[in-house]
C-alpha cells in the first residue's frame, strides 16, 4: 500500500524524450516535430470561418469581406462547418456500430463470433417489443441485428433507443425536433443542409447538429456498445495494468489500435493459440503479449483484462520502442504517420479495414466471415517478424500502472448492490450511488472523455481535473483516451482513494472502487447516457437537475463534437478545454454556450484555463445541488 | 425567320449591369462585389491541402511542412476532402430524392399530389418486380414509395436501378467495387473513411468517391426524377421563354427558385387559382407571372412550359429589376445574400424548406401534407405584396428568347420514332440516333451540365462550347444551369439550326428539335445515364465506345462533383472548365485523370481554356469514332 504512487506528467514525458531520442536516431518523424511545423495554425480555419463547401471560393470572412461570394456570413459559415464537423463524428461512430450489427448477423454457436450475454440480449429484445419466447438465442440474435440495421435507414420513425431516456427528456428532444431519425439520415441531412444554398442560420445549424449527435450517442454508438456486450460480454471488473511498461522486451509484442472489438477481439483469441505461441517460442520470444492503444484497447481491457500501452498522443510510441511486432489497427484516430515510421523500425503496420486504408502499410482485409483465418494470418505475421527485431534499437520504458477496469453500467448497478442492505434495499437500482449524492457523501459526478490534443500538454488536463474532483469528493466516470490517461497515472488503482476527499474515500472503500470508473471507448459513452437516464429515474428528478456534468478536456476528433452534442441535448452541461472553431461567430458562441439551454436544459462551457474549468465544473455541481436543496 | 439572333454574353452584360446600377442606388451588395472583397483565394484550399478534419490543426501543407499533425500527407489531404466534396453533393442530391419518395407516399386521388404518368409508375413497379395486376394505381404508388425509401437505408445489397445500365457496365462497377450499397450509407462510409485516422490512400478514397456518386446518380438522383414524373408527369417538348425579360411589369412577379419541384408545382397551381388572380386584379395587377431561376425552374419549364428567368449567377438580378414581388424558395444553390438584397426592396424572400433556413427569410413551412394551403398562403403573400412595388426601381430587361424544352428520355424517344418508317423500323429505341451517329451525320454527343461559377465569365464557357460543339455536328444534350444558359442565349429556338453543321442541322429540322435538348435539372442527369445505357444496348457497343463525352464547364458546387463521379463512372468520359481542389497532390490528379479509366473506362479531363476544352472534346470524339470504325 504504501508504494502506491501516481505517475507524474513529468515521468510521461522523460519516457517520450527518451524514445524521441531513438526516433531521432533512425530519422523518424515524430507529431512533436510536426506540430512545430504546423504551428501557428490557419486562424480562419480555428475560427471557422473559412468555407470551402463550393469551388466558388474557397471564402474567408474578415472586416473588409464580411460575407463569402454566396453572401453567407461569419455565422452561417461556422455553424455549417460546425454541423459538418458533427456529421462527421455522428457518422464515425454510427458506422463502427454499423459493422458490430453486421458481425451480430454473422452469430452462430461454431462460427467465429458468438453471443456471449444472452441475458443482455434477451432484455433488449424485450425492449424492442421482440417474442423471446421459445426463440434460439442465434435466431433471437439475427432478427434484432436486422432490427438494428434498419434504424440505420427506416424511412419512417425515430430512434427505438430513445425510449430508454426518462419521459421529461424524452418531451424536450420531441418539443425541441431534435428526435433523431434514421441514423445515416441525420449525417445525410447535415450534408443537405451545409451545402451551397441550403442552411446559414445558425439556430437551423445548431438544431441539427444536435439531431446529428442524438443519431449518434442514442443511436449508432449506442447499438455499437449494447451489441458488442451481447457478443463479446458485458463488461465487469477486471485488473489490468497501463502505459508503456505493459509491453515485454523477451515477448511478441501485438498491439492493437483503433476501435472496432470485432478484430482485437480475434487477435487475443489468436495470440492465445498454443501453435501461434509455439511458433513465437521458436524464434526466441518467451510468448505472445498483445496490449492496446486507444479505444480498442478500452475495449479489450473491459473485456479481457488486456493491458494498455497508451492512448492517442502515445500511439508512436508504441514503435519508438523498437519492441513492436507488429500494430494492427482496424479504423479511426490511426495516424498515417504509423505508415513511414513503422518503416524506421521493423515493425509490421498492418491496416485491415476498407474504412482506414493508409499508404506504406500492409494490408490484410479483416471481415467477419473469415475473421478467425483473418486474424491467425495477423497474428502469425507479426510472430514472424520477431526474427526481424533489431535489439540495439529496443527501449522500452519502465513505466506502468496497475488498474481496475470494467465498469459498464451493469456492473456499476452491481457493485452497487453489494452495498445495499438485501434485507430491506431493493437492488438492481442506482439508489445507493443517489443517496451518497443526496447526503452531499459525494457531491457530484464528472463524465469525462475525449481525446489528446497538442493543443493542450498531453493527458495533463484529464489527470489534473480527475485529481481536483476526487479531492472535492465528486466521483468521475471516464472513457476513451481520458480513461486511459488516468489508468496510465495510477488514477485507476484503487489505493487512488488515498487521493480522494472522505466522502469519496469511503465510498471507494466500502464499494472496492478505484475513484475513478473506466466506462469503456468512446462509442460506449452512450453507457454514460443510461446511467444519467438511471440516476434521474431512481432520483426522481430530471437528467438536468443531476449534480453531474460532462467535460472533454483535450479533445481532438469530431466524433468528440457529435458526443458533446449527445451529452448537452441529453440535459448534462459539458466543459470543453479546447475550443470548437466556431469563435468567429459571436452567435454561435451564444448558441452553442447559452441558446441551446432553452431546449435542453444544458449548454457548453469552454474554458481553455484547466485550474478554472474544474472550478467552473465543482460550483455547476455546488450549483445543481442547491436547487435541489441537497 | 429571318430575325433569329442569339443573345449576346455582352447583352447578357450590359443588363445586368444596368441591374447593379440600381443596386448601386439602393446600397445593395452584389456577387460581382463579394468576388472581388475574397480574391485572391486561399492557394491551400484551392490546391485541396488544408486540412481541417480535427481540432489539433488546421493543418497545410507546404515543403517545410509535407505532413500534417497526424502525419497525413497531401494526397491524404486532397483525398480526403475531395470524397467529402463528393458525398456533400451525394447527399445533397440523393435527399431530394428522398423528399420525393416521401412526396410519393403522400400521393392520393383527391390529394394534393396525385400520380400523373401511372404508365410510367407501372412500368418501373415491373422493373422492380411488383406485381401490377389489379392493384390500384394509388395503392402501388405507396408500395413503390416506400421501397424506393428502403434504397436509402437497406442493410443487404445494392441499388435497384444498377441494373438499367448495360452488363458490361455492371460488371465493372461489381469488379471496381463501386456499386453503391444504401444510398445515405454511402455518405456515411465516405464520412467515416475521412475522419481523422482513417483512410488516407488516395486509391481507396477515390473508389468511393465514386461509389458516392454513383449512390446519388443511379440512386437518390434517379429516384427523384423517375417519382417526379410519376407525379407531376414526364416532361415533354413544350414551348416556353428564357431570360429576365419573362418578368413582367404589368404583373405581380413570382420567382420559384431552387431544386424540388414539390413546391413549385404547387406554386404554379394556385398561381392559376382564380381568387388569387382576382385579389391581383383587385391591387391594380394584370396578372400573376410565374418565373424560375435555376433547377426548380427546369423542373417547371419542362412539365409546364414555365418561362425561365435565368439561372445561378442571375438570382440576385430577378431581384434587381424591382419587379419581383417574391422569390420563393425550396433548397439548393440558394444565395444566402438573398435576405438582405430583398431588404433593399420591395420583395419577399419567402424560405420554405427545414433544410434551407436563412436569416432576413420569411419562413413558410411547405410540406406535402398540407401543400395546397401552404402554396396559397405563399402566393397571396406576394400578390399582396405588388402594392408595396417601388416604382422608380422597376427595370426589366427586355432580353428574351423562345425555347422548346422537355426532352425527357421517353420524349427523345418518341421523337426519334416519328422519323423512322413505321412500316418496316422498330420503334421506341434510340436506333434512329445510332443511325445518324453511325452514319456520320451526327459526329457524336455531348452531355453539358452543371452551374456557373465566378471563376468563369458567367455563361460564356457554356454557350460558346454549345456553338462550337453544333456546329461540329455534335448533339448536345443539357441539364441545370448550363441548359438556362442555352434557353438565355437562343440556342433552345429550334431556329438554332441554322448554326449547326449541314449534318446536325438535318437532323434537327427532320426530328423538328432544337439543336440543343434540354434534359431537365441537375438532378436528371440521371435521364442522361438511362439514355447512354439505351444508346449502348441499341448501337450493341459499351457505353466508354460511344462516341459521348460529358462536360461541365462553369462547375461551381459539391452536387457537381457528385454528378461528375458517376457520369465517369457510367464510362464517359467528362471534360471540366474548373478545376476540382485536389492539384495539391499530383497522385490525386494522376487518380482521377488517368487511374480510374482501368476501372470504368472513362476518366476526367481538365482544361481552363475553353477553346482548348472544346477541342479536347472533339477530338475524344473523333477517336472513339475512329476506334469503333466509323
Amino acid at each position: 500500500m504504501g508504494d502506491f504512487k501516481l505517475t507524474t506528467i513529468e515521468e510521461f514525458e522523460e519516457a517520450t524524450n527518451r524514445l524521441l531520442e531513438t526516433g531521432a536516431k533512425v530519422g523518424a518523424d515524430s507529431w512533436q516535430l510536426r506540430v512545430k511545423n504546423q504551428t501557428p495554425h490557419c486562424k480562419f480555419g480555428e475560427q471557422g470561418i473559412c468555407c470551402r463547401i463550393c469551388s466558388m471560393g474557397p471564402c474567408r470572412i474578415t472586416k473588409k469581406s464580411p460575407r463569402g461570394i454566396c453572401g453567407c456570413d461569419a455565422h452561417g459559415i461556422a455553424g455549417r462547418n460546425f454541423l459538418r464537423f458533427t456529421a462527421g463524428g455522428a457518422a464515425t461512430h454510427s458506422d463502427h456500430g454499423r459493422e458490430i450489427c453486421h458481425t451480430l448477423h454473422t452469430v452462430s454457436p461454431d462460427g467465429n463470433y458468438k453471443v456471449k450475454d444472452s441475458e443482455k440480449l434477451r432484455r433488449i429484445a424485450k425492449e424492442w417489443g421482440v417474442e423471446t419466447e421459445g426463440k434460439d438465442i442465434y435466431e433471437l440474435a439475427h432478427e434484432l441485428s436486422e432490427m438494428a440495421l434498419l434504424e440505420y435507414g427506416k424511412p419512417f420513425g425515430v430512434q427505438r433507443w430513445l425510449k430508454r431516456a426518462p419521459e421529461h427528456t424524452q418531451k424536450l428532444w420531441h418539443e425541441a425536433g431534435i428526435e433523431p431519425r434514421a441514423i445515416d439520415r441525420e449525417v445525410s441531412t447535415a450534408m443537405h443542409m451545409t451545402h451551397m444554398g441550403n442552411s446559414s442560420k445558425p439556430e437551423a445549424l445548431v438544431r441539427q447538429s444536435l439531431r446529428a449527435g442524438m443519431s449518434d450517442g442514442w443511436g449508432g454508438s449506442m447499438c455499437g456498445t449494447e451489441f458488442s456486450d451481447v457478443m463479446f460480454g458485458t463488461p465487469k471488473p477486471v485488473d489490468t495494468e497501463a502505459n508503456l511498461g505493459v509491453m515485454k522486451e523477451d515477448e511478441v509484442n501485438i498491439i492493437v489500435h483503433g476501435h472496432d472489438p470485432s478484430l482485437s477481439e480475434m487477435i487475443c483469441e489468436y495470440a492465445e493459440d498454443p501453435e501461434m505461441i509455439q511458433l513465437a517460442k521458436s524464434l526466441g520470444a518467451n510468448g505472445i503479449n498483445v496490449a492496446g492503444v486507444c479505444c480498442t484497447s478500452n475495449e479489450v481491457a473491459m473485456r479481457r483484462g488486456i493491458p494498455m500501452a497508451g492512448n492517442f498522443l502515445q500511439q508512436e510510441n508504441v514503435v519508438l520502442t523498437g519492441a513492436c511486432e507488429a500494430i494492427v489497427v482496424d479504423v479511426q484516430c490511426i495516424f498515417p504517420a504509423l505508415g513511414p515510421l513503422s518503416k524506421c523500425f521493423h515493425t509490421k503496420f498492418i491496416t485491415t479495414s476498407p474504412i482506414a486504408q493508409m499508404p506504406d502499410s500492409d494490408f490484410i482485409l479483416f471481415e467477419a466471415e473469415t475473421a478467425g483465418e483473418n486474424a491467425k494470418k495477423i497474428v502469425r505475421a507479426a510472430v514472424e517478424n520477431f526474427a526481424n527485431r533489431k535489439k540495439e534499437l529496443v527501449h522500452i520504458p519502465q513505466l506502468k500502472q496497475k488498474a481496475t477496469v470494467g465498469y459498464s453500467v451493469e456492473a456499476i448497478i452491481k457493485t452497487l448492490d453489494t452495498v445495499t442492505n438485501s434485507q430491506i434495499d431493493v437492488t438492481g437500482t442506482t439508489k445507493p450511488l443517489v443517496d451518497c449524492i443526496t447526503s452531499g457523501v459525494i457531491r457530484g459526478a464528472v463524465a469525462m472523455v475525449g481525446c489528446n490534443n497538442p493543443r493542450v500538454r498531453p493527458d495533463s488536463a484529464h489527470i489534473e481535473l480527475m485529481k481536483k474532483l476526487i479531492k472535492n469528493d465528486i466521483i468521475v466516470v471516464l472513457s476513451g483516451c481520458s480513461a486511459q490517461a488516468a489508468a496510465r497515472a495510477g488514477l485507476m488503482d484503487k489505493r487512488a482513494k488515498d487521493l480522494c476527499g472522505a466522502g469519496l474515500k469511503r465510498v471507494c472503500e466500502l464499494a472496492d472502487i478505484p475513484p475513478v470508473l473506466h466506462m469503456g471507448s468512446c462509442v460506449d459513452i452512450s453507457r454514460m447516457m443510461v446511467l444519467a437516464s438511471q440516476l434521474a429515474k431512481d432520483a426522481g428528478v430530471n437528467i438536468s437537475q443531476l449534480p453531474l456534468v460532462g467535460c472533454a478536456p483535450e479533445w481532438m476528433s469530431e466524433k468528440a463534437v457529435s458526443i458533446g452534442n449527445y451529452v448537452v441535448a441529453t440535459g448534462i452541461d459539458t466543459f470543453l478545454g479546447v475550443e470548437p472553431q466556431v469563435s468567429g461567430s459571436d452567435q454561435m458562441v451564444h448558441w452553442l454556450t447559452e441558446g441551446i439551454r432553452d431546449w435542453v436544459e444544458a449548454a457548453y462551457t469552454v474554458e481553455l484555463d484547466i485550474e478554472k474549468l474544474g472550478d467552473a465544473m465543482i460550483a455547476r455541481i455546488e450549483e445543481k445541488r442547491v436547487a435541489l436543496g441537497i
